[in-house]
């Protein structure tokens, strides 16, 4: 296998050689019904996108130099992609394997741990929605709170907001969930007041067992439930742990469980695995959580398709390059036309920008072009009303992913005006793809818009459990795609260690730098 | 008074002239200490950004050949800033005069009924917790439910969020408060559904009282309301409006009590008005948003400083500046350290983007430089656990502004390996602006800190409501100063109506592109 770097290639020379096709004149009906692509329950719509055909053929080449599908197949393959760490890259295994285990003894040894791992999970949790297991003073188990951060926080969380409306309505709540993250203290404190600690299992999440943050929240959430000097109440019986077999935390007795992942679970990428997987059968049950592993597994298989035509995730990628690389956009919005969706944004925030905000490549050596943009984002309509006027009318240009549902999630709507609400919101989105492409001319140059602003349209019919799953890993396979294209590592996360030494040489009065000497005494 | 744009100035001439300092070296115990500025209970400090001596001599320079100090007075004197809608901009007055109102009848009025409507707001939240005033079917009401979007949502709800774990620790909190906003149905169904609405008081609030998504959330959660079939339960009695007098809802007599603002108050600068005093008043009582409004007229006065070493919004807007237009970085990141700041940054993307993501100058005609950057931003020490890889290691630099505290809300907390919870968020925040400005150097790349990366900060001793005040108002006259740097008009929002436009054009029937019709369709 080859691993050169995005200017080695040919395709990118000629790339470089092409014009930038104007969005306001690309963006035909024809274009809508045809530029399309179908990735399980979700249609990627690319039309509004500054890609002309001759520029989609050297995006394949691009693919094709870069042995983007061969490498996703090693990566499925457990070859050790992350470089930096020497470690395999298998969280795609955590939804079934994409490609056959047989005769790979090692994979297949990992795939029966995950699948352990999930039984036991689905045990358990039918032990406390039965009432099988109670809490120490006797009561069922109601409220489920994490404790976790970054990876262990984001992505649950975003898929828990994601899911509860859908499965309040419909009656399939098991459990309401909450989650603790930030070592600002308020966080646990606010938690803990609002919830009655005698029906709470926390989840206690951190994969080596010594995560600072998540450590010192088990021990503040202790400290305030004994405040609460409930006869009987003992903590240990109210909590679970999710960890790795070699972490601290295995080794003790302080839990009524431990569900285990391993090294090959790279946090971003863990909610599928017991990361994500305990909190959410915990609230919504082992089905649930099944049909949304299924959806990410049908997402994963999508992504093996060579033909970037016909892959999604890969052509999402490869124009997410084109316009980081060629056309020189550094930030991108992702904007979900869906409020359940509301943090679906910051969990995308941790994957793209933490798997490549990289500035050197596989190999330890700097890259000579941008790697990873920065990436925000909130639902709309919200997000019309508020930064949207940079969006049309700013001195810059942001490329933008609208993500779309046909029906609601609750299905609850009203007719005012002749429209539904939900076609209100749909008619929204189809009017702001079309004015950020075309713009409109104006003789008052404060009402003008120029236009040729790109955006591209993520959609599905509903914003299930399922569909979910796939959005999960259309994300996680694009950002993996555009890692491959740059030729860096997006598994690992060195850029945050620097910090966390500095925080403990602060902590244990190490420190000899007199400006962080000067700065921890301003903010004593 | 002279409106130049930027480049017409000296020195902006001469600033480009300038070499670009390094952060790392500038980085010392002397400067920490030394380049701070006093706003009211907050310090900004902004040693860790590239700004040499000579670098703000010219940015005071700039300040005054942009008569930024003169033009702030303009504003509140009631000028007609608001060029392109011929408008006054009066949010400053909601809080109390800045300048001397006398001789001034017209400002005067506007004092006066500013403070009208708050007095209306006080006796009326006196009522209901009193239970004097008490929902349909007797019940004291308990909730309180903003239904608005845009700055009838962000400002207000990211203050709520920020208080309401102070104020309920201390047993001063009145109410609980929800948001409805998006248009998306899910979002008011999921509130109606949470709440007991013999107990809720809602809060229309719509300055045109014709605003889309908040008319038809008003209509579903009516809708909603009556299929709970509450004997004697009568909607209109569990609402009350917050609009201008000229609205078609001021006419309307479907509700409790109206409280008015005018055109003078922008959505995105609202906060401080009935818009966001109504909701917070009923929340959190008189006296709290009172102290707020207090924090927010302490930093309108401190900004009339003309020595910009001694005027934090006015230094923190041009050094602003300087990073956007000459050393070209086109985003920055908002990083609170504080969980109940969580929705800020939600609020100052709408601020900031709104007010300054245009392209042309107060008289319409197209300036040849950036304007307002992207904004972004999560709670640290959760956003270290997220995209600080970016930040850190990424192939772009991106400025950082900390907002910190020495104590936490509750004070609530635990001492576990020799430091308190506190201790170790503020040894994190210390730790990040050192790693960020002065990185390591490492013979291993992948773990090689280049530095360079510039952070400012934002002190004070703890979040209360007038600490809160004085951060709104921070950023309110940051982002009005840069505006006036730049020449353009900050208070309008011509860039939302486009997509209005189109989405009338599509509900009503009316749309003949066909790239338009053929994405609704696909969207059906």
């Amino acid at each position: 296998m080859k691993y050169n770097n995005l200017d080695q290639t040919q395709a990118f020379a000629e790339l470089k050689k092409t014009s930038q096709a104007d969005v306001a004149s690309l963006l035909t009906a024809e274009r809508v019904t045809s530029l399309k692509i179908t990735e399980g329950v979700f249609t990627y719509y690319y039309a509004a996108l500054p890609v002309t055909e001759p520029v989609v053929d050297l995006l394949q080449q691009l693919s094709d130099e870069q042995q983007l599908i061969e490498k996703y197949k090693l990566i499925l393959s457990g070859e050790e992609m992350n470089t930096g760490e020497h470690r395999k890259v298998l969280h795609h295994l955590t939804r079934g394997a994409v490609l056959p285990t047989e005769g790979n003894d090692k994979l297949k040894e990992k795939e029966l741990f995950y699948q352990t791992e999930r039984t036991k999970i689905n045990e358990f949790a039918e032990k406390i929605h039965s009432g099988k297991i109670t809490g120490s003073t006797g009561k069922k188990f109601t409220t489920v709170i994490q404790i976790g951060i970054g990876g262990s926080d984001l992505g649950p969380r975003a898929l828990y907001i994601a899911l509860k409306n859908y499965l309040r309505s419909r009656g399939d709540q098991k459990m309401n969930a909450y989650f603790i993250s930030n070592v600002d203290p308020d966080d646990a404190a606010a938690v803990i007041e609002s919830v009655d600690i005698e029906k709470a299992l926390f989840i206690l999440v951190s994969k080596s067992g010594t995560t600072q943050e998540t450590l010192t929240n088990r021990d503040l959430a202790v400290k305030l439930m004994k405040g609460q000097n409930i006869p009987g109440f003992n903590p240990e019986k109210h909590m679970v742990a999710v960890t790795s077999r070699t972490s601290p935390l295995a080794a003790s007795d302080a839990f009524l469980e431990s569900f285990f992942i391993d090294d090959f679970i790279g946090g971003r990428y863990s909610s599928t695995s017991a990361v994500g997987g305990t909190v959410l059968t915990f609230a919504f049950g082992a089905e649930t959580f099944g049909q949304l592993l299924e959806g990410a597994h049908e997402a994963d298989t999508a992504a093996l398709d060579p033909d970037i035509r016909k892959n999604a995730s890969l052509m999402d990628a490869l124009i997410g390059v084109y316009m980081r690389n060629i056309l020189g956009y550094p930030v991108s919005a992702i904007l979900p036309y869906s409020q359940a969706l509301s943090r679906f944004p910051a969990h995308l925030q941790q994957l793209d920008m933490e798997s490549n905000g990289k500035s050197v490549n596989r190999e330890g050596l700097p890259v000579a072009y941008k790697t990873g943009p920065v990436l925000f984002g909130e639902p709309g309509t919200n997000g019309q009303h508020s930064f949207f006027q940079l969006l049309h009318q700013g001195t810059d240009i942001v490329p933008l992913q609208f993500i779309g549902f046909k029906k609601s999630q609750k299905e609850i709507d009203i007719d005012i005006d002749g429209s539904m609400s939900q076609t209100k919101l749909n008619a929204n989105l189809a009017a702001q793809i079309t004015a950020f492409a075309k713009g409109n001319k104006n003789k008052n140059p404060n009402k003008n818009f120029s236009g040729g602003r790109p955006s591209s349209l993520l959609l599905a019919d509903q914003l299930t459990p399922k569909a979910l799953g796939t959005l999960l890993a259309h994300y996680e396979n694009k950002v993996m795609f555009q890692g491959l294209v740059w030729n860096i590592n997006s598994f690992d996360q060195e850029g945050v260690q620097l910090g966390k030494i500095l925080t403990r040489q602060i902590l244990s009065g190490s420190t000899t730098d007199d400006s962080l000497l000067a700065l921890v005494e301003e903010l004593r």
